[in-house]
């Protein structure tokens, strides 16, 4: 037993027994374990606890409260803008806040887009910017907050004094298979946003199977969580519920995403990603209290102009010229028909294969590898057209991505009325929750 | 993931998602824990996970061998008489192991009586015995072996080399909460005494407020779950469900259960304790094959000559004088009335206040302090009559183990009809589980 009076061995026993774990109780262990004094034995085995039995919104609420004490809460007051984040809770093609963050500057909010590198089949957005030739995701909190001031956006590294609680939670959970408890992942994510002082969030809830969260209802239960978190704690919080069963765009991978991005930024790029950038934006520059329109703001060319400034900002070239990759391969349609399937799951391990992701945290990535997603569902294909082209630097790990990619695409034969009704392209948002 | 292709992660996943786990996969985790590769903090997630979501019997059948193979295996085969052991899951008062083990040997059968100290409110066997002056509990395995042909019973220490992998796990369940999963419980208990190496074993399995199983639910899903594990590895096995909501006897501590054993030895003690010795007898002679009724043994003298064989062979002296106390307490009953009810679990903690048990394992025990419980349920006693005798060199712990006595006991007003219909003095013996 510790001086404060409690004992893990109770704690844990007490949500084993499915009991409402007290304010006190809670902070005392998120404290203690950041501490030490809590061993990682006793947390793993209240980790597995909540996982199964569950925690209430109002211990989601307190545990959240204590991982941001452990830390520092930045105060992003000396801004001069109303700040707006968004987070996505990940998948494949997803590039949103390389056109998203300059537009919602352009529109007049700041936007301290703290972000993470990628580990598995999604993509980091550090690993992405750091494609672009002498850019730095590391920045002081003083030079963020200068940069926020000036420029109106920045995407950089977070902080290890934000929610230390969590960085050490997160590596135990990783090790132990307590990742997927929604509770869990709401306290994660939340904590790290709130502690990062921002005054409004737009979530990006992803769903399907390149997403974190299967299926529409786990996607609702977790945006629904981490809405109540945020408001609890003063921050205006609205989630969009997207799909992530076919990857986002044509680009999969860092530099080819960035590549896109700059399509966006310039008027072009896919459809979706278009949709999307536009769908979040208005939903950040309305949680942020402005009347504009990122339509217009991004049809003026100002975004671009924000892009340019905050590359520069960091140490990139404006014009920068992006890494190639050492070999290019096409796979293209052996019949005609129409694409009825591409998944987002598969696409983004064969593009993990190829050097676009890393398998442990101390992997380095490849900046040019990655995967196009030339046909998406619902566009007709012939015999020979051009299905996916594939970049990497280690070409001998093509046949493996290959391999998935075989499985990733279907074609369903004919181009005839009825085989046309059988493809379902799947709506890109799905749901919206706000408060 | 480990080069024999199992990862700890997906162990703990699969019973996190209420899957069974494969031979294969127990197999490796006890192993792969056992030698250090399965991480403390994912076999205490895995533990949770198995406390909650629970283990098939064939699972808790794998998990049990898997713990006898983590160390060695006792054979028992040059003894020359049938081998039969019983084991208690622990109660207060319960110094059965003493009468019954040179009982069963009288009888005809070897008894290899491998015991553990006590923790918490529960004596253990070798505390007891070691209150006599000169014996020892640690046997070489040769050792224990000749004593079991020329004596028939012995009474000594667990090797460490029997279960190590039972022996890790209890210390990570002790402080993660995760030692209450019968499935857990039930393969701790039997993978010691399979390994152990006796032909049969009886298990005493105690339900009330002094046992760790309170319910006879629990207690009777937990022996089902014993016996059966017995029986799938050769040892033939049945239990007795006993009642523990009171103490056992009259003498709760060391050197005074000693007392009482011998007691009973020579053919006095009191009933319950002389009950249970004979039908735990019976029920161990019948399963080691033999013929013999253990009630005319023990008026022949028989089991008190065995008795005292045993304790010299182990360097104590058959006419051993028991310490006494520094210090005696008594108390006695403020009115006249029926004892109604005596809490076994308040009068075990009483008695470890005063230094019969320890809080933690390196503690030493008081040899001659405990209780004596001088009125039990269903007896008629007047204002003075003695209720309890108290013993202990720490005289400084009275007015503890007072408060816990005073709570321990209820005595209803009158000894008219009504109030005496109003006792009732449960069952000793509530239930027997054979194959």
């Amino acid at each position: 037993m510790s001086r404060s009076g409690f004992a893990a061995v109770d704690v844990i026993a007490a949500k084993r027994d499915r009991q409402v774990l007290s304010d006190a109780e809670i902070d005392w262990a998120v404290a203690a374990y950041t501490r030490g004094e809590f061993a990682d034995e006793q947390m793993s085995a209240l980790l597995m606890a909540i996982l199964l039995n569950g925690m209430s919104p109002g211990e989601t609420a307190r545990w959240t409260a204590a991982m941001i004490e452990s830390g520092i809460r930045l105060d992003l007051s000396q801004v001069g803008r109303p700040t707006v984040d968004k987070h996505s809770t990940g998948g494949v093609g997803d590039k949103m806040s390389l056109p998203l963050a300059p537009l919602v500057a352009a529109c007049g909010a700041a936007v301290p887009q703290l972000s993470g590198r990628g580990l598995g089949h999604t993509g980091g957005t550090l690993d992405k910017m750091e494609s672009i030739p002498g850019w730095t995701a590391v920045l002081s909190p003083a030079a963020m907050i200068r940069q926020l001031s000036d420029v109106g956006a920045v995407i950089c590294a977070a902080s290890e004094d934000l929610a230390p609680a969590d960085r050490k939670l997160y590596a135990l959970r990783d090790v132990t298979a307590t990742v997927e408890s929604i509770p869990m992942i709401a306290a994660s994510i939340m904590s790290k946003k709130i502690a990062e002082g921002t005054d409004a969030l737009v979530l990006d809830v992803k769903v399907g199977s390149g997403a974190f969260m299967k299926s529409v209802e786990r996607a609702a239960e977790l945006a629904e969580a981490m809405v109540d978190l945020g408001w609890a704690h003063g921050v205006r919080v609205s989630a969009l519920l997207t799909d992530m069963s076919v990857p986002l765009g044509v680009a999969v991978g860092n530099a080819m995403e960035v590549a896109e991005a700059v399509d966006v930024l310039a008027g072009g790029g896919p459809a979706d990603v278009v949709a999307l950038t536009l769908a979040l934006a208005a939903e950040m520059v309305s949680l942020a209290g402005l009347d504009v329109d990122p339509e217009e703001v991004l049809a003026s060319g100002a975004a671009m102009d924000t892009w340019r400034s905050m590359v520069a900002a960091q140490g990139g070239e404006p014009d920068f010229v992006l890494p190639t990759p050492r070999e290019r391969h096409i796979v293209v349609a052996d019949s005609a028909g129409v694409v009825s399937r591409l998944d987002a799951l598969k696409v983004g391990v064969a593009s993990w294969r190829l050097g676009a992701g890393r398998a442990r945290k101390e992997d380095r990535v490849q900046a040019a590898a990655g995967i196009l997603c030339l046909a998406k569902p619902g566009d007709t294909v012939s015999a020979g057209t051009p299905l996916f082209e594939l970049h990497t630097d280690t070409p001998e790990r093509l046949p493996e991505a290959l391999a998935d990619l075989a499985d990733a695409i279907e074609i369903s034969a004919g181009t005839d009325a009825a085989g046309t009704d059988a493809v379902t392209v799947p709506d890109l948002i799905i749901d919206v929750l706000r408060r």
